[in-house]
């Protein structure tokens, strides 16, 4: 399984993932999910993957054209005019990848090799935009009501990013949220694992912010993971308290 | 869809089930999901559904023998001597009600018409006992490490029950428990709806402690559903605040 959240607030888009993968419950391993180009002063485009390993990986070399020789290579994602056409292009990679390793499979490959995507990014001249691209090579972009994507294991997380989300928040805070409903998903899912791999894309910057991967052992994560249960039981007291029979509560 | 959970505490067992059931969105109706048989002073026992709504049905039916005649029928769950059999009889009708559906659809009817269960309850001279049962007609009970159990959509409103609950809590407090969990799963799935039922099974005592439908009008459904948002808000606020690039962030 995985989880990666990408989120549109004012002053830019904040992305996390985390990074396990699993065939079944006895072979896990460690594999990066979050990927990003950049070409300083003029884009950035970052890619969040979710689903068949194979598929996305084969997704990320086709868009960097890795089936070439460096020479010959030459990255769309660094081309293409607009994020509408990145999100064009990425979708119809995936569905190929999808759709050829399916038919390949004959009977067997049905509904299988699936996965999605969140592309997010900015060119110069024009809005930090953020799609989520279904293994159908369709999309959707994230606007005012829905201002966040998430893709894989997206439900124990989703009620705290619900009520905790505002367009306005601090960059800072916003990873402070991501963090809180990556901790309630890792609780609850064990194919779910840290480390976390986290970047921030301010507006008009065209280059991460910040990049950053969180272990294990990290400080604050662990800080967060411990304070949230206490923190959690202080507001669920501070609620008014049920009683039985109350009136209206017959 | 379906949110339903019950729950063990040392002095008895909640039940909270949710009560809307749709057949695509364009079709929702309220249904009980929470059914409760009771012999004053001996025993009580109480099933909540989640699936397919004609095996659930035609489950409860066949629990209370109601294809004879009233003076020809014997309710099992009356007579059953333990709880452990009440699960038996319980997962043999469930799986024998999926597997005909399943079998006189032939080909389409793979994998269709499942359902699941949850069994509460208690008999005279024995412990207060809680069980999960599958569509396959096995189940399993609840214990120390793992004393409630979900059966529907039971992601959303995971990870609070998961925070919140403790085994020495008051009815009072569980039932808070559940309805902010309810709470979340609400705002995050359509198909899961108000009125909810709730009712507590108190040790010893052979019949319902307290029983009660939550309709959407319920002040205290109310003032905890509008309560959380801001209580989380605190209580996010109350973490730590994470700042970029401190030692040990990279």
């Amino acid at each position: 399984m995985t989880y990666c959240v990408g989120m549109v607030l004012d002053r830019g888009i904040v992305l996390m993932s985390d990074t396990r993968t699993n065939s079944g419950v006895d072979n896990i391993s460690v594999f990066r999910k979050m990927f990003h180009w950049a070409v300083p002063g003029e884009r950035i485009i970052s890619v969040m993957t979710a689903g068949n390993l194979a598929t996305t990986q084969s997704v990320i070399s086709r868009l960097e054209e890795r089936s070439k020789t460096p020479e010959e290579r030459s990255n769309s994602l660094l081309e293409l005019p607009t994020m509408f056409q990145v999100a064009v292009e990425t979708g119809k990679l995936l569905r190929e990848t999808v759709q050829d390793t399916q038919s390949e499979n004959g009977e067997q490959g049905k509904g299988r090799f699936t996965a999605s995507m969140i592309v997010a990014g900015q060119i110069k001249g024009m809005e930090p935009r953020l799609f989520m691209i279904y293994p159908e090579g369709n999309f959707i972009e994230a606007s005012f009501d829905t201002p966040f994507f998430q893709i894989g294991e997206t439900k124990y997380g989703r009620p705290i990013l619900i009520r905790g989300y505002d367009r306005n928040m601090s960059f800072e805070d916003a990873v402070k949220l991501l963090m809180v409903s990556f901790d309630s998903t890792l609780k609850a899912n064990l194919s779910v694992g840290l480390p976390l791999d986290m970047m921030v894309i301010e507006r008009d910057k065209y280059e991460p912010a910040h990049e950053q991967r969180i272990e294990a052992t990290d400080e604050y994560f662990l800080s967060v993971s411990s304070g949230w249960s206490d923190a959690l039981r202080t507001a669920f007291h501070s609620l008014p308290n049920f009683s039985f029979g109350q009136p209206g509560n017959g």
